[in-house]
């Protein structure tokens, strides 16, 4: 074989992720590369910490971005929080759920499952009543924001119901951290996992996590060493808590960062409560949009991602065919269903600096294009929620 | 806090890595995002398999990027051949080393560790031995090239060794690929892993792998989970493996990847020989100037890195001054010692693009300009080694 350079068409991203990533971030992606041990690249890793902070609202020390992807973000609050014997509750509502669950196993816990339908929050009351059965339950994890049906669970209660019953708690927050509310102090989250390519609108590949002193103390004081060398926080600390003095433990990627880093720059200075009104907004302006051509939402109002709109294709529309012409004759991404949602359902994204009104026309006037009615015009009924905004 | 766009200085990389990044790798890294399930970029990753598949000198299938670092991919190898129970001979005789043996017990496998002293190759008759002494060995493990110290040792050999006792072999290769010879068909390895930062001089954060037809069988035919959901290469084969038909497993890091595969085709149009004899030259060119320093290397000439020459900071010399003077005054980065061999020896990388004429004589100057006197010119004696090649 003999390749040449690759050169991506260029697309607009509205699927559940990556997002379209702003320019400024690819720009910073391909500022020169420095050493990870470099006192200039120290100081901007302890900018990284504070502005990750301020992201997911919380003063948690132990608050850093794990070097691979969410998936790895995942397993690193599990493989840390969950020792051989572990009883842990999941609530599964979704696809992430399920991964939950094999994190449980793999790291040699007893995951108690509590089972909601895709589509709908999980269940307060059900979570309780699964700890009241459980009483030696030692974790309770569950998705803020599931990214393959579009709803968002209420946290601040789980985590309440959780600690009532002396559990820590993990927290997927893949989908949420940027987009809409999430609060890590104020709701006393003690484990929490993100990505980069949804609402923070960076290239993939990086996970931010954060964790309480609670959780600190646990790990500290496990009885077995965490199975992951990769993933031990034990170790991690070492590096990204050392302050000037880090000790080695594997080699930053640094680029990644860089571009994270200014995607937290763009966050600060729009303020991050801005941000999720925007989010808000254009989620708004896309369903006036989408429901003048009968699409209907999957998930109950009042349980809706802003970011993400999971929407039930219309009867007689053929799926594959829609999605490929989109790609094709508009360079526009959006997303398939996941799992049980699979041939039934949109996801739309509307994530960081892809949740914007150009987005929305474009989008509308896609699936106009290639067939889908609508009564009237989509694009004027959402720029009418625009115009009233 | 309010944080601002970081502009990193402008370094030459001659440590162990990050090596500096070719300016065209670095472009390819900012072209647009796009999705992970796109067919451009499904497209892209056969390209990257191809590509390094070359590389390695392998048709092995089961070849492709780990989606973290280095450390990731070590993890990746041992997670997926060891089940808890085995026992792996584990070669250690420097940091890297090490590590395998904490990734060996982190599997609940039992490590068998053949030491040999810092800054000398892997013995293959303690090797022999070892086997002889644990005929129930499963996996003998151990460093292509040292990172830590300098020193390459016998590949082909021990893993004729390690056959001939019916052991598979994890071999690592994150600071040969690219930059001296390495063929894994030919010397029969079984699992190999590598990194982006070093040879390659791509930017770091990916760790390419690779794995034989019998290291496949074994981990299809496990009788354990693999206790890593993100590393499980049964999983990750569904994505990586799956041709048109992929199934989603993680994001992958889109990005990072586009870079991958620019630093591939840049090897690919070099050509895997030049570009380990282009290492091998500008090692020499090195070593000259050096001598004339009086600078002397660890390790013995038969056994010696091009790619990273490890020397002994001559007596009444501050090795923390110099390194930050070469760092503040020339933008220079040269390694410091690792574990045993710390304040005791620098690592000079001439690692990718960072192996060039011009890095050499940059490196030789700045140490002349900070204080190491050279009989004569340390940059004549490096130019009497161009001029004769």
């Amino acid at each position: 074989m003999s390749a040449q350079s690759f050169h991506p068409p260029v697309r607009t991203l509205m699927g559940p992720g990556p997002s379209d990533v702003n320019p400024r971030i690819l720009e910073a992606m391909s500022r020169p590369t420095i050493g990870h041990l470099d006192p200039a690249f120290v100081g901007m890793m302890e900018e990284v910490k504070g502005l990750l902070q301020y992201a997911f609202q919380t003063k948690n020390e132990l608050t850093l971005p794990v070097s691979a992807p969410g998936s790895a973000g995942m397993e690193t609050c599990f493989v840390n929080l969950v020792e051989r014997g572990d009883k842990v509750i999941v609530c599964r509502n979704g696809v992430f759920g399920m991964r939950m669950i094999e994190n449980v196993e793999r790291c040699g816990g007893e995951a108690i499952v509590v089972d909601d339908d895709w589509g709908t929050p999980v269940d307060p009351n059900k979570l309780e009543d699964a700890l009241k059965a459980n009483p030696d339950a030692k974790v309770v994890a569950f998705v803020h924001a599931e990214t393959s049906t579009g709803v968002q669970s209420d946290a601040k209660t789980l985590v309440e119901i959780a600690h009532k019953h002396d559990c820590l708690t993990i927290v997927d927050a893949v989908t949420s951290l940027g987009g809409s509310e999430l609060r890590v102090d104020d709701w006393n989250i003690d484990a929490i996992y993100s990505g980069t390519q949804k609402c923070l609108s960076c290239t993939p590949g990086i996970s931010p996590v954060s964790f309480s002193q609670m959780a600190v103390e646990k790990i500290k004081n496990r009885q077995q060493k965490v199975q992951s060398w990769f993933l031990d926080l034990n170790l991690v600390m070492g590096y990204w808590g050392g302050g000037a003095k880090r000790a080695y433990h594997h080699t930053a990627p640094i680029n990644a960062l860089y571009a994270l880093h200014e995607s937290l720059v763009i966050l600060q200075n729009e303020g991050l409560e801005n941000a999720w009104a925007r989010h808000q907004r254009n989620h708004l302006a896309l369903k006036a949009g989408l429901e003048s051509m009968g699409i209907e939402f999957v998930v109950e109002e009042a349980y809706r991602l802003p970011q993400l709109n999971n929407v039930r294709i219309p009867g007689g529309v053929d799926d594959a065919e829609v999605r490929s012409r989109l790609l094709n004759e508009f360079n526009l991404e959006i997303g398939a269903g996941l799992g049980d949602f699979a041939g039934k359902v949109w996801r739309i994204g509307l994530m960081g600096y892809a949740s914007n009104p150009k987005n929305v026309l474009t989008c509308l006037s896609a699936l106009e294009a290639v067939g889908l009615e609508a009564k009237g015009s989509s694009v004027v009924e959402a720029q009418r929620i625009y115009a009233a905004a």
